[in-house]
């Protein structure tokens, strides 16, 4: 039986992955009157005084809603709000298992973004938190910037983020392992989208500041600037910023020190990563065939290769940054998840590897490692503090 | 320590009343490749191709919203959306206790009523039921309604319709001990609100034409048709039929056979009670202190007394209703719960009362007793086939 047949049968068995259980006895009248009526009461008097205090008697400050417009399910695609919800059931099975979170899976009908917004500040008062997840770009982009501004709880996109953060987690033992300093790493950034533009800003703000973007047009660059999204537009902050004219992605690779893909498969040859620099890094992550083969780019002569896959070394698996992420904000009650609090997720997932474990098949631990969540919680939540994104009272 | 403490206590040692767990094993990387990637786009893919299959792959068909605008939360009044949470949580928590569902919490940041319903159509796709709760009236009926009309999946608004469910069910009971015909009974009910209204409806649907209703301003009356709200008008449908012109309830509960409270403590006094006609039936159902006390009523020489209150014989708690309301709605997959459903939900409550049993003390079953549910949620799933308001597919 394929693994398809069987998540299948797994699904139809349990009729969804997640239940929701009592925390408290309610087993007689007098358990129900502490649980509910009369009782239940007290709490919300408390809460009617001081509306911080929800924090303090529910359920709120553990709660995270996953919320999708089910308009870019997986590699699936648009597939509407109903067949999303195995997967936001499955992101808040990750939520519990890995941070010890409630999360409620919500699947959204409607594409506006206005609508998705207001839904989100509506459903604001009982949860926690919001992950946003599989929604399309550039719309996700939109939404979740909104959100941020507009909301004082977090809130937070793993498809743009969860990958940047792992992906930078790994070039900052790639840099440890080969004692080189970012800004003098050429890199090539292939994909655009919500993803590839998060990669982009997190890698440029944290010191990588030769970076090129290819979209399936080719390098981004100021002479196509009419043209573009103002998602693409403001790669032109951060990338090619000596205005170079690359044809295509084969001349941007040469001479380059760092590939990170996640656009499409085959969009990289063999050929290619031999034109890159000696010692190169390769982080090919289209899903679930990579841009080059694990095997094609060591051939090649990368000394270092990530990809999104389980079954080669150095996966790069968002499921390392979104668990303690959440944890981290929720402990510490932020208001917003900054640049900064994911900058120290990076480097906490990049420091579970130790000087004498750290070798060009492992720049990155295990998402079954269990210090990853403590890790990651404690520098999100530190940062948060420092930086003040706290709430009050 | 009083009841209160003990909750607030509670309430504080537990942050809140629900956890959110996975129903399937998530240890390591297999697991997770059936219950999350990449296994788990193939229940995407199925449900993709037939939108009914949500029901085959995910837990809809198990998941209630349970939602308020935090506008009338127990006796509390507009206390605001935080505040209503741990009440909402205790709901949940019922959903689950009693019947077996997976129910979540939400407040929501608004009292706009086109708000409330379109958050609750955007949100429809990932549940399989809404639990309206603790809206103020007439907003919280306008909200029902609309949403009764513009989903496809079932809409209950327990304030409204819960305590009608079960005290029609004690009636039946009374009208069997009795062996009289609801059409011959003069029934006067106090409170006109959300609850009264519901009530008024049913008794009538089910064969009690004799009534009159009385508001804070006095019985219901043609006369005053223009300065009623919509939702008052409607009660001329149902009550008053012969017009009489009651000066005051006192007027009106003379020779009555049945009054029914949902309004406030000491509306009726001993003395007016023993106006009404020999073996009445007395349900000052107002919290925590009814419209009249069991013993004042008893001893002016009423032969069946009911109250909201677990500490006196017959108390009509709403937690006989939804629970196997909503059961019975979901195992059929209803689009709607009809009058009819929550009739065959009276009837069925009522019917656990053996003959034997049946004495003026017990015309009502423990919300404790196991047979509840099972009775109730077969009721109504039978009579929702019966009416053909189930999905296709």
């Amino acid at each position: 039986m394929s693994i398809y047949d069987e998540a299948l049968k797994l699904h139809e068995q349990h009729r969804g992955k997640l239940t929701v259980e009592s925390k408290v006895p309610c087993q007689n009248a007098y358990d129900l009157s502490l649980a509910y009526t009369p009782g239940v009461a007290e709490p919300c008097r408390q809460i009617h005084k001081n509306r911080e205090d929800v924090y303090r008697y529910t359920g709120k400050g553990n709660t995270v809603a996953v919320i999708t417009d089910g308009t870019a399910v997986l590699g699936l695609g648009d597939i509407g709000p109903e067949a999303g919800l195995p997967v936001m059931e499955g992101k808040a099975l990750l939520m519990k298992r890995f941070a010890g979170l409630d999360a409620w899976p919500v699947c959204l009908d409607t594409k506006d973004p206005e609508k998705i917004i207001e839904f989100c500040k509506l459903m604001a008062p009982s949860i926690g938190a919001i992950n946003l997840e599989d929604i399309s770009a550039p719309r996700c982009v939109t939404i979740e910037r909104r959100l941020i501004e507009e909301l004082d709880i977090p809130v937070f996109h793993d498809d743009q983020h969860g990958t940047a953060i792992v992906v930078l987690a790994a070039l900052i033992n790639c840099m440890r392992l080969k004692k080189t300093d970012p800004a003098d790493m050429k890199v090539v950034v292939s994909g655009c989208g919500a993803a590839g533009s998060s990669i982009i800003r997190m890698l440029y703000k944290y010191g990588f500041t030769r970076i090129y973007a290819f979209d399936s047009k080719g390098c981004i660059a100021k002479k196509n600037y009419d043209r573009y999204t103002d998602l693409k537009r403001e790669l032109l902050d951060y990338t090619n910023l000596d205005d170079q004219d690359y044809a295509n992605i084969a001349e941007g690779l040469k001479g380059a020190d760092i590939f990170i893909g996640v656009s499409s498969p085959g969009v990289v040859t063999k050929e290619m990563v031999e034109t890159m620099n000696p010692g190169c890094m390769v982080f090919p992550m289209a899903n679930p065939e990579p841009e080059v083969s694990y095997e094609d780019a060591k051939a090649a002569g990368a000394y270092i290769v990530g990809t999104g896959r389980s079954d080669y070394p150095n996966q790069v698996n968002n499921l390392l940054a979104f668990p303690g992420i959440f944890r981290g904000a929720l402990d510490c009650r932020a208001t917003r998840i900054s640049e900064n609090m994911k900058i120290a997720a990076s480097k906490a997932i990049a420091s579970l590897v130790s000087d004498e474990e750290l070798t060009p098949d492992h720049v990155i631990v295990s998402p079954f490692d269990e210090r990853v969540v403590p890790a990651v919680s404690k520098a999100v939540a530190e940062e948060c503090i420092r930086e003040g994104y706290v709430r009050k009272g």
